[in-house]
């Protein structure tokens, strides 16, 4: 028996609105985008919605269906099956049928492997295949955009996890609301929302039970850390660290386009090696000239830098005494005259 | 009977060690500072620990009575009395008789009264009439610095409560290890060094209560938060967030540098307020664009802003629609031709 109408569409109660609110301001800047007007729907520009089943993907694509054929956009979804859990395949097919009830075209599912030997660990290796596989649909689909599901929760676990690896701005700065092909619409909002909107909307989402393994740091971080944190200095933590990694965000944007402006003028190629001018390094403050050897270690090297290395290498500068060159992991730094000359480890 | 000279003078344990290493690297450039070397000792430079008589102090005081003379320094302590706790002024006491016991000279206790209503709160209160005691006592005593015995706990704890704040780099800075008076030498020695330090030299510290009363958010920090972080994220937590503290504070220093370089170029004086000029914020990226105008409302209209304020000023900038002049705390914003005009509140 089909559904009465008022039961098919849920009213739009707070969350859905909030949810739907973010969704749009994130689809605004992709309808400017397009050629403007003229073309039917069909023809219209695609957006991906990333689903896992979860209330979070559920409510972004469930709001993506909504919010798109007003931007002038089609929204379609790719379910990632990672094949790590039994009924994984079930899962995938269950939200698939979710994303094509909510009217999301084309929906694909996508299986990968994931190299459980990978050295980023089995979460690293997951996060590569998925986005691999995000990467490959979104190219055969042609699609302008992939939306992301990361919420406010998800943006504060990710602060604390870079905390406790305590590589400054850089590992604090959180996820990006925008970076190339993806979009994270709801990194303004709870997951309580997304889990309301859900409940709103009567759609039942799946509960992946990696969150709440406490193998995983972010199910730790999500279950023992935040709620202790939000106990015992307040409630508004997880809308502090968001806002936290916003402002370290520009903050590193700022000093990254600040290198990218004058690295030509500073560094020269010499013998087997590049060299940076020792004069141009002491005329900065130490967070640029720490940031311009790791942008050349990075760049010249593939090498990320930890912080004892970068000041080992500053040292040649700083406090020159006619020191030995260094031998780092992948290069060499010494002092040869006027420049800092680093060269790739033979 | 007069203790035998294996007891009195303790071996030289790892512990102690660390703490005196730690002394004498903020030591050393104070001897470089002082005349070059002629006069004797009792006309030496004096440098006063501030001294609570708990381990950290403690530790601190020792290590500089050994210490200071071996950098051409003598070494004095300075006890605040905050008159809070009933046995505060016995407190005192103990620990006026350990410095001296120490080999500390002068030993000054100063009782100091802790305005209960103000705006900062206890902790606030207490914390400014402690500093002024010591600014005070340090130039009573013609002293050239005041040593802080603050350790990379504290620091921990310190980030940890700025995150809760969320203002982003400000906020997570933390404390630094030189700033004007005052040198922490102990900003990278774990507190369970200091316990042992004063455990391997026979020194009885005191311990404060306040530490362990939950009603104080940095107790909370010390005795719940930090132990669940280090527990699901790793041993290691503490140091990654004195590592985060220093990096964000270099990356703070660099834009304030930039800033007071730029500053009077971009603002003007017009009637009954300043000008920024709109090109200089638009040529920016959004860090110095928001520090920029925290700067000058600070200097201006002695206003710390809000992120959300500042924003609401920037989109005067970013996203000009001809709106009217924005209201806020303490002054007011307007767009007037190629100026960001801000006028105090009247």
């Amino acid at each position: 028996m089909p559904l009465a109408p008022e039961e098919r569409r849920p009213r739009l109660t707070p969350a859905i609105a909030d949810v739907r609110r973010a969704v749009r301001a994130s689809l605004t800047p992709l309808r400017d985008a397009r050629v403007a007007g003229s073309s039917p729907i069909q023809d219209a520009p695609l957006v991906l919605v990333a689903l896992s089943g979860g209330a979070d993907s559920l409510a972004l694509a469930a709001a993506t269906a909504f919010e798109a054929p007003r931007a002038g956009l089609r929204a379609g979804a790719v379910i990632v099956d990672h094949g790590l859990q039994d009924a994984s395949a079930e899962v995938a097919a269950r939200a698939a049928q979710q994303a094509r009830d909510l009217g999301l075209d084309p929906v694909v599912v996508a299986r990968v492997s994931v190299d459980a030997g990978s050295s980023a660990g089995p979460e690293g290796a997951a996060r590569a295949a998925r986005y691999e596989a995000l990467r490959r649909e979104a190219s055969a689909h042609h699609a302008l955009a992939v939306l992301l599901a990361h919420t406010l929760d998800d943006q504060a676990e990710t602060v604390l996890l870079g905390l406790a690896r305590g590589s400054g701005a850089a590992s604090l700065q959180g996820m990006a609301a925008e970076s190339g092909l993806y979009r994270r619409p709801l990194l303004g909002v709870r997951r309580a929302t997304t889990r309301a909107f859900c409940a709103d909307s009567r759609l039942a989402p799946w509960d992946d039970p990696h969150n709440l393994d406490p193998a995983y740091a972010r199910a730790r971080v999500r279950e023992r850390v935040l709620p202790v944190l939000e106990s015992e200095l307040g409630p508004g933590v997880a809308e502090a660290l968001a806002r936290t990694a916003e402002q370290l965000r520009e903050d590193n944007d700022a000093f990254q386009q600040m290198i990218e402006e004058t690295i030509e003028d500073i560094v020269e190629h010499v013998e087997a090696g590049i060299g940076i001018a020792v004069s141009a390094l002491e005329a900065n403050p130490p967070a640029l000239r720490g940031r311009i050897v790791r942008f050349v270690a990075q760049s010249e090297f593939g090498v990320a830098l930890e912080r004892v290395h970068v000041q080992a290498v500053l040292r040649l500068v700083t406090d020159w005494r006619g020191q030995q060159p260094l031998d780092l992991p992948g290069f060499s730094a010494a002092r040869e005259g006027r420049l800092l000359v680093l060269r790739a480890a033979r």
